[in-house]
């Protein structure tokens, strides 16, 4: 059985530790800069947790750096072990991981948030490492917890990572500027459906087809209107004329 | 029961028909522009149509104007009938009707393609008339097709189609610009369950709760990365700044 150990006890180490349970993979540990929150992670993953960097075991076989890329470069020099390191970023080379002999990368295509709960199970999982075993032991771990398992390159993950920030950290925001332009007498409620259906769509049809809209059949009367509802907000008007302005570029 | 007529047979109008088909309304008629279409979409959903505007019968309780926003004042005006003229229009003022006596708005908050079917059982339904008669009158018919009647203004509806337009059609596009930034290497689909599950998110959190992402940490260094990405995609460099900065700016 493979053992695992976590460093780091934020939202990604645990949905990984939650897909991972009862999936014949052994959580060995955890470690977490604070103690409190390793101890938490610990008691709801049932595992052991160490204290200090300095602390934890050699020899397992793979240890999880589920932490911020910007603690990637203080955090993975230290770590002491003689296992497989991978870090879970969309976007830090695997060099970040250098001095180590195993390395890799192990990177669920997916949003985390410590509020929701959800299944890895169709979450693609991109894994990448320069050498053959190291990648066979994350295809291992990955088949056990996601049915999506692709082999990436470091350019293909950062081009998915950047696509991925285009349609959920910018979809999200489009959602939050709709919920600020409609407050405080519309509720954002009305629009949910919608929502729902605009992400369903794109299973059936490509998202060129399911374009609708002003902008997507050069209706410049409505978007004049709608120009005229943004005066006074000047960073949404600049979104609206950009978007539509791509919108209609992309459709001729 | 209350009679309806359809003026124009596209995909606004096939999915109210559908959604009023064994709902105690009876499905009066059909016209369209073109013969072909009216015919097919009676057979479709079993009710007479006519080949001219002025074969229109004149005693039906309501007229759906189910047709593009630019197209309402060439036709609105040649409908000769002595019923409740409605227009379908997010954005159109009720005004574009007068020379009618009794008009309304029947506007369902959704995205409408042709090659897809949908429930409207809950998509909130905006109505709008000066006519506290006429007001009931579509209230009754919404609330048989729709869970979700809301009554608003000319002003809030006009807030909730630009709010869609940034919810749906330029989250949409946002799908659009990262399957073209992926191809031809990398598929489309690897993205479809973080488009799901942000979505979904939004039904449990507010939008503002579910922000991720390097904008929403400020990680300058893998936004950096990303624009490097980009060197070369001058109208998608754009939109990632400013949408960055705006995720930046309301994040603070």
């Amino acid at each position: 059985m493979l053992k695992v150990f976590f460093i780091g006890s934020g939202k990604l180490a645990g949905n990984l530790a939650r897909a991972m349970q009862h999936k014949d993979i052994e959580l060995a540990g955890v470690y977490s800069r604070t103690a409190a929150h390793a101890q938490k992670f610990a008691n709801t993953y049932n595992m052991p947790h160490v204290e200090s960097l300095h602390d934890i075991p050699k020899n397992y076989d793979v240890y999880f750096l589920a932490i911020s890329d910007g603690a990637l470069h203080e955090i993975a020099p230290q770590v002491n072990m003689n296992g497989l390191l991978v870090h879970c970023s969309g976007m830090m080379p695997l060099s970040c991981l250098n001095g180590h002999v195993h390395t890799g990368v192990f990177w669920p295509i997916q949003t985390f948030s410590s509020m929701r709960q959800l299944s890895l199970r169709d979450v693609p999982v991109c894994i990448e490492s320069k050498d053959e075993n190291d990648l066979r032991i994350l295809e291992v771990l990955a088949d056990k917890i996601s049915k999506k398992v692709i082999q990436v390159s470091e350019e293909e993950r950062q081009k998915l990572h950047l696509a991925a920030v285009l349609v959920n950290n910018f979809s999200n925001h489009l959602f939050t500027l709709a919920q600020n332009f409609l407050a405080p007498g519309l509720s954002f409620d009305l629009l949910k459906p919608l929502i729902i259906e605009t992400a369903e769509k794109i299973l059936d049809l490509p998202p060129q087809a399911a374009q609708t809209g002003p902008a997507s059949r050069k209706d410049f009367v409505t978007m004049a209107s709608h120009e005229a509802l943004l005066a006074g907000n000047a960073r949404l008007l600049d979104i609206y004329r950009l978007l539509s302005l791509s919108i209609m570029d992309t459709t001729d």
